[in-house]
């Protein structure tokens, strides 16, 4: 049995997520059970979300358990098998967690998939052709549905769902704006992932500030607008939203350090007839095959040439993650683990 | 020709709407032209919306322009027609404005529809049987679409919109709780509303305090709730929202006066999956058919048995909008004009 390093949470955040919240642990992986199979990962995901997990609050996932491994996507290898449906050699993709191996119940529906790396790199299986491809594609699709000649404008438009809703919405005849911090990835926003304009948000010390900005950025107005992160952002885009836009809540990463940020015209929902509606793509596992293969064939084809930030080997995964919060990656944020 | 008594928009409030922003006006009906109607107004029609349109700012509806006949809806008679549709003693429901008479181009579709007196008073056209019934329809029926056994929750519940409201709840077998100022209203709205509970803002100081009083009134949480105040309340109601909650956002009467009030918990949004969904009735006309008939039948048959507040005399009208605007009225709020 190979020896497994896993990242645990060991004590909650109070404020802002710091390293010593999380442990390093070795343990050895166990004997297979029938059905089961043990996966050797080769990238780790990490995620916004996982930082909404380390608060013990009400919110739509379980807490992450402290003195337990990190929950996250990964993707990897079978390297074992005792289900009859995987044999060794098989690329998967997976919850498998913070850690280098996991032992996977694969008769669980949805536990484990099968993916072919034939066009599609293994690693974009966790990014554009994987849960955050499918995110920006639900929240398009699905709850702004935009309209050809309309403007979307999304926020972290350079991480991993910010370039999947590029290319999402430029197939879809949609003006395309993203907001982003720093001049190399508003350059790359335009340059690489197909955005029409990009605005530094850094650039601009109050929603009134960034709201001129999207003033001409956005000629016609916003009609469809993708959070990713609150606060300041969010009131800017507000004041720009048109009759009738809509807004699709994936994050609100300004606010995962405790303070709850506050909106600061909610009025502007009635006065200009807003939808805004928050989801979690795993609620909506009907919508993934359709969203898959159109995410799919825009890598294979090159329309969408997602960028990775990686981070070598399990003991770095807490200080990326901690970076991808503070927007240091620079397109999707991975570990990789071999 | 009769004398006609209007009130004007005379300035706009700087804060705080106050009588004197108004100005009562005598001026003749002038002859009419063909296929036109002279309408005598027995009830004028006081909405919160009218404060916005007080305001210059950009909002749904174009302001209300200075030195001219505030706009409202009316009900009355037709004392005078050159339009072969109408004839004089049918009795008819417009948009006449803060005025005893009225000429309407009655040619022009929806300006003025004639209504059946038989089983519904013709004031309540203007309340149960008119927009604030429709109102109430549309935010329960096609944004917050209850499920039997849901609960749903209502501010400013004793009002036109809120009588409405409880009736079609209750029809849809939910759980209907209200939100109103002082006990008189409370009770008024269990006793002969319907409402299986409702609760006294007043008695709270803070949204903290609101939100355990919501928890008592709703032991399963908030499923939909239709939004008439925002501020406090709103902040308060949000952190009881269910999973999958939809609120319709149909006022915003506490920000009226100028000073905008932020939304403190925007992330529940996310965390609760909540759809927030502003609307104005009248971009909607296609659903009053429908509506009309399901609110005309459950007053003709008692279920809906909504109360008025009666101010006497176009003079009076001001005075009773600035009451309006602060709950003191008790139901619909109308101004008796003949």
């Amino acid at each position: 049995m190979p020896t497994n390093q896993q990242i645990h949470l060991d004590n909650r955040p109070v404020g802002e997520a710091v390293a010593s919240n999380f442990k390093l642990v070795s343990s050895e992986t166990p004997a297979l059970q029938d059905g089961q199979v043990l996966v050797r990962h080769h990238y780790l995901s990490l995620d916004p979300y996982m930082r909404g997990r380390m608060n013990d609050a009400k919110s739509y996932a379980q807490p992450q358990a402290l003195g337990q491994t990190m929950g996250g996507g990964t993707v990897g290898e079978v390297v074992e098998s005792k289900n009859p449906k995987f044999e060794v050699g098989n690329t998967v993709v997976g919850m498998g967690g913070w850690q280098e191996y996991s032992v996977v119940d694969a008769n669980q529906p949805g536990a484990l998939r099968k993916v072919d790396t034939t066009h599609i790199p293994l690693s974009h299986y966790l990014g554009a052709v994987g849960m955050p491809g499918v995110t920006a594609w639900y929240g398009l699709v699905k709850i702004i549905a935009p309209q050809v000649g309309q403007t979307m404008v999304i926020s972290a438009a350079t991480g991993a769902v910010g370039s999947a809703f590029a290319a999402l919405s430029k197939a879809r005849g949609c003006r395309t704006v993203g907001i982003a911090g720093g001049p190399d990835k508003c350059k790359y926003a335009v340059d690489e992932l197909g955005f029409d304009a990009c605005i530094d948000y850094k650039l601009h010390k109050d929603a009134a500030s960034l709201s001129k900005a999207l003033k001409e950025a956005c000629p016609n107005g916003v009609d469809g607008y993708f959070e990713n992160v609150g606060g300041m952002v969010l009131d800017a885009v507000l004041t720009r939203m048109n009759a009738f836009g809509r807004i699709a809540v994936c994050g609100m990463i300004a606010g995962y350090d405790g303070l709850p940020l506050p909106l600061a015209y909610p009025a502007l929902i009635l006065t200009q007839r807003l939808k805004v509606e928050g989801f979690i793509v795993s609620e909506h596992m009907e919508i993934w095959p359709e969203a898959l293969k159109e995410l799919g064939g825009l890598v294979a084809t090159g329309k969408l040439k997602p960028r990775e930030s990686i981070a070598q080997g399990i003991a770095a995964a807490p200080e990326a993650f901690l970076g991808l919060l503070k927007g240091k990656n620079f397109g999707k944020q991975l570990v990789k683990l071999i």
